[in-house]
């Protein structure tokens, strides 16, 4: 490999959000010349890979609404019209919440919204929810422990039956397999960009460049094996923006956290094994995605594996840091022990006694008002803060970022749906805060 | 020190802002214990003394207009009608802006707010510039190396006359000398907050506390000698704020980069002490503080020891990171000598040849909007982000504080100003983004 080896793009990160963009980018600019880095040694093995890839178009601000409800139809057209299988399941998604939480003015709003933009949902009161999941303990009065966990009862559930769960590794595998077929350019792995190249436009030639009377932008990225450059770096890095954002100066606006995904298996456990074969929300004749009141718990079934992935939602305890999931080889099984299992077995007491079989953690990358930032600055396409949902924003995402790379105002959504450009840029952002995070 | 000891407030961070709310908070709750905790020797001795110390009233946002204005009002009380001397000297504000900054909206929309606001300002063109400024170089045509720095000539000159400098070390001596006579504990110094201390609320005495399900708050702080307690923590801790709060997973949304001051001194350089002694601005008779059209490179005139600070706002390129003044004793010596310096000589020639004889550096926190944060959060009360006018606005700052530690919906300000005191917080922020920012 030369040190100078030169694209028109280099995208830094093969996950989800940076294989999509792969290929709308060379799908619209097929004359470009696209070199696809990642650090792993296959594309979607970092926090994609990590992620619960569920999906769902239940958000409150219009922004997120749009983003997902878009990417899942493209989806469902891919699964169901091209017949490429993303083990895409419509499990739907269901929010069990206490009457003060149902009550909420964000609750409320929540769902006028929804109704207003067309998302389809149902509400079930506390008896439909108790013959529809027997399992579910609804009534902690008496609950000395429940109490003490802050734990509220489960009034409400908000169910939305166009939500479900997908296979990553297959989305992945579709973008890139597509990107495959129309790029010259061997992607490349097992390459990590160390940092960002920073230059001055135009260059001078003397020593210390870029000085602060310079115009700068980032001509390309440093590896082990030296620079590659590029007319427009794209970062589609998550959880790790910072690492390569803050080096030279650029704030992401956002910031990472370890999230953790725990393994159980339902065979010999009547209580959980049942949960798996709820009837009644959707053809697929199981428990939805489901969301806990409290603690931010939620499980998602695995209906083909007859298990649980549970997961959880951490506030303020976690750090915010600079993430890698190679580092987090270390699963916390004292936090499954004593604060997720807990909370999971206090609302679902088929979980009593479920051990992980399995687990895992990635990161997180979280923006202030919870939608994600896709902008051009300096030489530099960003994609990132999806806040827990890149998976499901991803294809909406990429056709931004190749709107906003064309210099487009508008980009063009699946289903023909226009959103301006720069809608998730920094400088221009035009979003609601979303008050519908996991 | 007894590890067990314990406060109502805890003040982490003796600079401007720490002292003023240590003040407010004493004087409107006299029966509370308050401890002022510094890692420095002495009060005001880290970023604040690493300022450019310069106030002004000019603004874009009404907010940050508010903030200043009230502040400023409150220097020159304490100086004026009070009779304690603050170094406050009226040398004016002067921003040197080419016809393209001075006709875009930007600017235009900056001098409307200041009209309907009252704060009072002047416009010059070139001719007056440069009658009242004869070394300013006001003509860039003809020359090449003006041009490959992408310098905007000065064809205008927008003049505050409310503006000017202070002292800081007088301006923290002054609140840390009133709160002293009001608060019986002796605040401490040369100790240094390693960490927050989260705990469960109520705590349950379990190991590994706390659980993602306790409610969970900050109880105090963790040093070398121990742990102190307190019921609020205020972090008045600027530049190093993620230090504290990243690692309890609150994200603060500020980011800190290192900002220098370069000291000239201007005997025997007849150009420099012309620009001193101009006359026409303020009754100083001296050249105002001012900002250059391009790269950022402003001047601090120092009338009494006869020369000037020089500094630059650094913007891509220079890196963000966790900031401590003492980590800065490299002074950059290249960064005058390539970026700041061929600026400065070539708007104003009479600084030919200057070279500094002294310089420092600091940390300088930003926030995404320019408005600085106050807010209270899980026993925490930030005041942070202040985007280099810490100085300027501590007083009302540390005003808003204080009328949040109090459960009050507004804060009233020097003058009666009344403000909602949830204006700076995060979560009901109510402030337009400030474009103008040094």
């Amino acid at each position: 490999m030369s040190a100078e080896e030169s694209f028109d793009i280099i995208i830094v990160g093969a996950g989800v959000i940076g294989v999509a963009a792969a290929y709308y980018l060379q799908k619209n600019s097929p004359e470009k010349k696209i070199l696809l880095l990642d650090r792993m040694a296959m594309a979607g093995q970092a926090n994609t890979a990590m992620s619960a890839a569920a999906v769902r178009n239940m958000f409150a601000s219009s922004t997120n609404q749009m983003l997902t409800d878009t990417s899942i139809k493209y989806f469902e057209h891919v699964q169901n019209d091209i017949g490429y299988e993303l083990l895409f399941e419509k499990t739907g998604y269901l929010w069990l919440l206490s009457e003060t939480q149902f009550k909420h003015e964000s609750v409320q709003n929540w769902m006028k919204r929804m109704k207003k933009s067309g998302i389809h949902h149902e509400v079930y009161d506390k008896k439909q929810l108790k013959e529809m999941i027997p399992g579910l303990n609804v009534d902690f009065s008496d609950d000395e422990e429940a109490e003490l966990m802050n734990l509220q009862e489960a009034d409400y559930g908000l169910f939305g039956g166009d939500c479900g769960v997908l296979d990553p590794t297959r989305l992945v595998e579709w973008y890139f397999e597509e990107f495959k077929k129309i790029c010259d350019i061997k992607p490349r792995f097992n390459v990590n960009v160390e940092s960002l190249l920073l230059e001055a436009d135009p260059k001078l030639d003397l020593p210390g460049e870029p000085y602060v009377w310079q115009k700068k932008r980032v001509t390309g990225v440093k590896t082990k094996d030296g620079i590659i450059r590029a007319d427009v770096v794209v970062l589609a890095t998550g959880a790790w923006t910072n690492e390569l954002l803050d080096p030279i100066g650029m704030d992401s606006r956002t910031k990472a956290k370890k999230r953790h995904i725990y393994v159980l298996h339902a065979e010999g456990k009547p209580g959980m094994e049942e949960l798996l074969d709820t009837k009644g929300f959707s053809d697929m004749n199981t428990i939805p995605f489901t969301i806990l009141p409290s603690a931010g718990v939620y499980f998602r079934p695995q209906v083909q594996e007859r298990g649980f992935w549970i997961g959880c939602g951490d506030k303020v305890g976690r750090r915010y840091d600079y993430i890698q999931p190679p580092e987090y080889d270390n699963p916390e099984s004292a936090y499954y022990e004593n604060s997720v299992y807990p909370v999971l077995s206090k609302y679902f007491p088929g979980f009593e006694g479920a051990r992980p079989v399995g687990s895992w953690a990635g990161g997180y990358s979280y923006s202030p008002d919870a939608i994600p930032f896709v902008y051009y600055d300096c030489g530099v396409l960003v994609l990132t803060g999806a806040s827990g949902s890149g998976i499901m924003k991803a294809d909406a995402m990429a056709r931004i970022a190749d709107a906003l790379y064309r210099g487009e105002d508008e980009a063009e959504l699946f289903g023909e749906k226009k959103i301006p450009a720069q809608t998730l840029s920094q400088k221009e952002r035009k979003v609601e805060v979303e008050s519908v995070v996991i």
